[in-house]
């Protein structure tokens, strides 16, 4: 089973800049390609002030950065010339929804989803919406922010929506989550996601190897119950490293893709090719990590 | 307009060292001036016991690391090689002028300034003077060792000296200065180093990008008002990332130098060329900086 | 005088994997033996659920990440084509000895030193063992562990036995030791391990560089009087930079390197070429490390 799907991260949060332009851009997903990529994915519209596109509807909430590119139109236009599905990921204020405003994170992302659906909605590669707003453990507003905002985009335009949770790991949190009430928890997710959100792909790194199998089982078997489709977010980054966040070790990419195809998902995605995995990028052993996963993958 | 000066930073106190040696250095060069440098300040002649060149006036105060290497003299050559004014940057102990013990850093850098001048000042390229101690908020005791430092240099070798101070702005500070205390701080310190400072070069990284167009103008206005030039110094790298310190985001870089360009600096330099923007940089993103650099500035 | 031993790491602790394969390493141990290392050291036989090498009697005492390739067997196969010494590094669990079971450590030690005894010890590259639990000051069980170990593997394999200790100094400790304290210490921990030590090389990066010269004579002396051979361990990556852990400045690497050619080690190894001072290393500032390596060293 191979990787088929990858993230676009140009935002710049936290993974640094590679200072790619349309030429870098367009060379990198042509290696996307080579390697049977066929579904990118943006992993936000915007975050704060920094933008991915000159937006209207964004500029009478926010106070945007400058806009020098139309990341969204080169993404598209990428995509279109390589014969992949763009999901598009909606905006993530890094404020409201965190202080007790979800409506108001919801207001903005409506507008703007109309405003996207309007500039780039028949674009051919347009094919589904990312809802960025990452869930792990059971929130009423978080709920309703994701549920609420399914609805709405499926109304603007009818394709799949995705979402990419996070299980509350070992890994990454001090208190995690038991496998039980992980499991309470998300039956009250996707019972109140069920008819809205149409694929889920977790992502794998916040689990401690030898547990990963049996989340990622209670995963699949809750998305199965609730309707929705279960891909698996590969993180192609490694955690819990003095410096954070660099390639991952080829094995433990390996190690949670078998454990992906053993659950039984239906497609394989990272965060992300660019910087991880790429002939391109800007850390040398991402090079590398891309001749691992050729040499195991069979590619 | 063009970022036409850069500092040179061969210190490595918290940028990793390049492993350069005389052969990279000219290769550098060569790519600084293609670029339009005009303009090379060393960072600091020394910090705590790491020496630039084997100076005998800091071995009567501090004991050095071995020194095997005369970046001074190699520096110097490089810029007289490629037609580049240089800016000697003064020592920097880490240690008195932060202790309270300001006149034991004058003392030592009086004593440096006149073996510079005996040594190296008849260098063509040698040019100015970089007063490397960094000027924030107004301090008695730090604008006294500034002041009373750049006096000695002028009656040393009468030749401009720069200062690269900061904001206590919000990027990196908890309790950020505002605008008003700011204004009403630099004017006490520019009044201080009227007629001993020539030109001012404030770093822009420390500050929020919505409010570096007001901090600037103040800077500009009140550089004015004291009869001392105004540079601005565009930081290459990025601030406020997991990982410390990479080349920045071509994007902020753009920003940055359109805000310096509209309050009319007449001067843009940065911190720094060789790690941050050069093809020959360690960091393949400062590679791709650069080509963004140039297409946005058409060079 | 040269560096000719390197410590080989690809368990991937808190150094980020090179994701090398057998032909990346093949290349690089060619790289290795062009200037000069006779002797490569296996850092570490696994560490936690982390293997080099699919083994059963690990098995028994933990759950173990899958192992995909045998490091050891790649490894010797090199050393062997090279001319190489190979010195096999023990499991540390990162648990029981730090948790007062050092004879569960040790038990699981012992087991594996004869299974790999078994499996690869006629293979001709093999000759050295290195007890990986790195000592530092004066520690009952440690030393219990490490001189029971010793004296085990002596009467598996009767080849030279290898430690790499470190001292507790400033620049890793809040509360470093004292130079005298440090000789009464270690005066104490060599006369238990004499006669089952054969080699120690102390790491060199944790003491104030003006500090080496001292206790590294002290270790020089207090080795040779209880008949143990001193190598020194002279790290080849950059300790106390925003970025843990980059290629060392060469001019630290050379002030190391006299030192301990001053006090009269035999034999200077490091940790580690593959990531610090490679030609094909990740990191670009370990090509030039190399570069200036070469030069000082005339190679």
């Amino acid at each position: 089973m191979k990787i088929t799907g990858t993230f676009l991260d140009e935002i710049s949060h936290d993974i640094p800049s590679s200072n790619w332009g349309r030429k870098e851009w367009a060379k990198d997903f042509d290696e996307m390609k080579a390697i049977g990529i066929d579904t990118v994915i943006l992993i936000r519209a915007g975050y704060k002030n920094k933008l991915t596109f000159d937006s209207e509807s964004l500029k009478k909430y926010i106070q945007p950065y400058p806009v020098y590119i139309d990341l969204v139109d080169l993404f598209l236009e990428q995509a279109e010339r390589c014969g992949m599905n763009f999901y598009f990921g909606l905006y993530d204020s890094g404020e409201y929804w965190h202080k007790g405003d979800y409506k108001k994170e919801l207001e903005i992302n409506k507008e703007l989803a109309k405003e996207v659906a309007e500039k780039y909605g028949e674009r051919k590669a347009f094919k589904g919406w990312y809802a960025s707003h990452e869930l792990s453990v059971h929130d009423e507003d978080q709920l309703s922010l994701v549920g609420e905002l399914c609805e709405e985009l499926k109304s603007i335009k009818n394709i799949p929506i995705l979402i990419s949770p996070y299980v509350k790991g070992r890994m990454q949190f001090e208190d995690p989550i038991t496998l039980e009430e992980h499991e309470a928890q998300w039956d009250q997710i996707f019972s109140a996601l069920s008819g809205k959100v149409d694929i889920v792909a977790f992502q794998d790194g916040q689990v401690d190897f030898f547990e990963l199998e049996d989340f990622s089982r209670v995963n699949k078997k809750l998305a199965d119950q609730h309707g929705i489709e279960s891909w698996a977010n590969v993180e192609s980054f490694e955690r819990g490293m003095p410096i954070n966040f660099l390639p991952i070790d080829w094995r433990n990419l390996k190690m949670k893709m078998d454990v992906a195809q053993k659950v039984g998902v239906s497609k394989l995605i990272t965060f992300e090719f660019s910087h991880f995995m790429s002939p391109n990028s800007i850390y040398p052993s991402a090079h590398f990590l891309l001749d691992r996963y050729r040499e195991f993958t069979k590619l």
